[in-house]
């Protein structure tokens, strides 16, 4: 499998962005023409399902979805040989930086069956070659699929071993890709769970660009419109709870609490509050002990911190944040700079709900995961994202004195 | 340690540009002012080697040089901060992505003194804290250098946990390090012979931005000028054979080897060849093995290889190259193309020495060494290099549908 990858690897690289794309654009053709093996694949694997019985499952509608949104891939500008910077040096060398592949990427993800088309399709659009090892749960369905994006590679006239899909359930094959196939991978992403992620992250051999935990936070300054403030926070908190741009914790000013906290707490109607003492003082609600700051609850709950100005904001977020997405609702825009300069998170937003926290939203198109590390990327992981670079540097004859 | 580097580092993230260059320029004064104590401990150093005793010792030539490569760096520009790439959502969100420390940098190196002042100049100017873990050969001399560095932090006012310098000699030390200090440490960068790169590869639980081994390649095609061709290997061999940017395989069109060899081996005076059978029918060499053509050799030897075109030449180094640097010497710009398109490795060149793959002939002012892996950084580091990024969203009340 490693080498397969590797030599698909080249071919892909060198392949023009046509054939990327037109490659692309017939997985979704061959997930539609197998709509009947893919459906009775992944019956099966809801047959045999513990749990997670909704991410698990296909109908025609949610299959047509998943066509689609590799369709929308395939429409994405290729980055691969993008000119990123060019400059020339003193002695007349001509150097340019240029988007390059990875190369090879193992994706290891849980129950949701898309993945394995919409990992696929990110994959080939950033030139690289890609092994999929599914969760046990879904791995009828993702083999299924898999048939169908083999029959696509075919037709496009790229190599099978472009896309493969790991069609053992058992758990060596985590540990095989987590040692990197013997020098064949080049980067892991893990997508699922803590428990996953955290395993990647202790066992890989190899770099890995992986989501950990979204403890987002927003905070109301005292300068925020109070309408904004609800508004923006109801947003970020209940627009979806399960995601992982959704805010945990709300962090207000104190001396602006009595004006604010009111009137969030009636737009976040269905929302559990778990507050500090001065944010229970102005709103009933429960007490939140030090384990809520840590909570990533995805679930209708939300921690609620009064705190002394934007430095102690700054400060809470260092101590219990993850890193991955924070917000300030402001009108006073020297307290928001600050806010935006001091917060060390992949994205910090001014005036606007953590829950544009995505690709998607930053108009990357389509994205693998929310990256919370700080190599390579950081924050939404679309296409760009899996690429590397080179230097293309063109003399006339130079030596270096 | 990792708790002071770790607030260290946010310290150094939020202190302004110029700060930091006093710092920097600080230490190369205070570099100056011990230079006695900083000899007298090189000496000791000295008397206690084993073996490298030149490049352990240290002078005061060298010190002075060693205090001037430091406020070099003092002068570079501050890549803290800046904007990388700006765009507004069609929902009116303005999207910034600008440049930030790593944080918490951990230095792994052998036995030159003057890597503990390089190496806190360049982690300082890109707004890093920094461990640093000299060889056992030059501790001493880290040491003396190291407090040197610490007065120059106290005297600019920033944490001396900005820049630390581990006093033990015994190996545990590298091995909390590979833990990465329980989190404290964003990544590791080891800096020296092979042994250790691949130890530090092996065993490390954070990212490392490692350099491997360069087997550079210098490809002259049927259409290189004969003179340019000659010039170009001679500088690419055996300006200095001891930098990884060397090169140790001569790559030659066969047809045209009649025509181009003869001119490259005299230009290649002093140096070793050792040839394919093709190679050695034009030019009396030793004849090259399996090994040769995977030698990274650091001498004057040169392995010598006929291929049949550009194609061939892109497979040899695909097979035996390691990512680091090669070259082609072509009139032909369609052949140079393909070469520069085909050829995966951090840095391609057109027409110039492979000598060329240095931060400062790139222009990046200094470099804390070549990356050969493909994520983060590729080929030279230089502050810039060592900055990560952060989105910066500006809204006016956004909420996500």
């Amino acid at each position: 499998m490693g080498r397969a990858a590797r030599e698909a690897a080249d071919a892909m690289r060198t392949a023009p962005p046509e054939k990327r794309s037109g490659a692309i654009r017939a997985i979704a053709r061959h997930i539609r023409h197998r709509a009947i093996e893919i459906l009775a694949a992944n019956a099966q694997d809801v047959a045999g399902a513990t749990n997670l019985v909704d991410r698990l499952l296909l109908n025609e509608e949610r299959l047509e979805a998943m066509a689609r949104a590799v369709e929308e891939i395939a429409d994405l500008p290729d980055p691969v040989g993008k000119v990123i910077e060019q400059w020339t040096r003193p002695n007349g060398l001509e150097i340019s930086r240029i988007r390059t592949p990875i190369g090879v990427i193992g994706m290891i993800y849980e129950s949701r069956p898309n993945v394995t088309a919409d990992a696929a399709a990110i994959c080939l659009r950033s030139g690289n070659a890609v092994i999929l090892r599914s969760g046990s749960d879904a791995l009828r369905s993702s083999l299924a699929i898999g048939t169908a994006i083999s029959d696509a590679l075919a037709e496009a006239g790229l190599p099978e071993g472009s896309v493969q899909v790991v069609s053992t359930a058992d758990r060596d094959a985590v540990g095989l890709m987590l040692e990197g196939l013997s020098g064949a991978i080049d980067l892991i992403i893990p997508r699922g769970g803590k428990a996953l992620v955290e395993r990647v992250q202790r066992e890989a051999r190899v770099p890995v660009l992986g989501h950990l935990e979204g403890v987002c936070h927003t905070y109301v300054h005292a300068s925020a419109d109070p309408d904004m403030a609800a508004e923006v926070v109801r947003n970020a908190k209940m627009r979806r709870v399960s995601v992982c741009g959704s805010t945990e914790t709300l962090l207000v000013d104190r001396d602006a609490a009595p004006k604010l906290l009111p009137q969030i707490a009636d737009a976040l109607d269905g929302c559990e509050l778990r507050g500090d003492e001065a944010a229970r003082a102005i709103v009933p609600m429960a007490e939140a002990s030090e384990d809520d700051w840590h909570a990533e609850y995805l679930e209708p709950i939300l921690a609620v911190k009064t705190v002394a100005d934007v430095d102690d904001a700054v400060a809470h977020i260092r101590r219990y944040g993850t890193g991955h997405t924070e917000a300030i609702v402001a009108e006073d825009g020297a307290a928001a700079e600050r806010f935006l300069d001091r917060v060390d998170s992949a994205i910090v937003l001014w005036n606007a709900s953590t829950q544009f926290a995505d690709g998607g939203e930053f108009g990357f198109g389509a994205e693998i995961g929310i990256a919370t590390g700080k190599l390579h990327a950081r924050g939404p992981v679309g296409p760009e994202q899996l690429t590397t670079f080179k230097y293309q540097v063109r003399g006339n004859g130079q030596i270096r004195p």
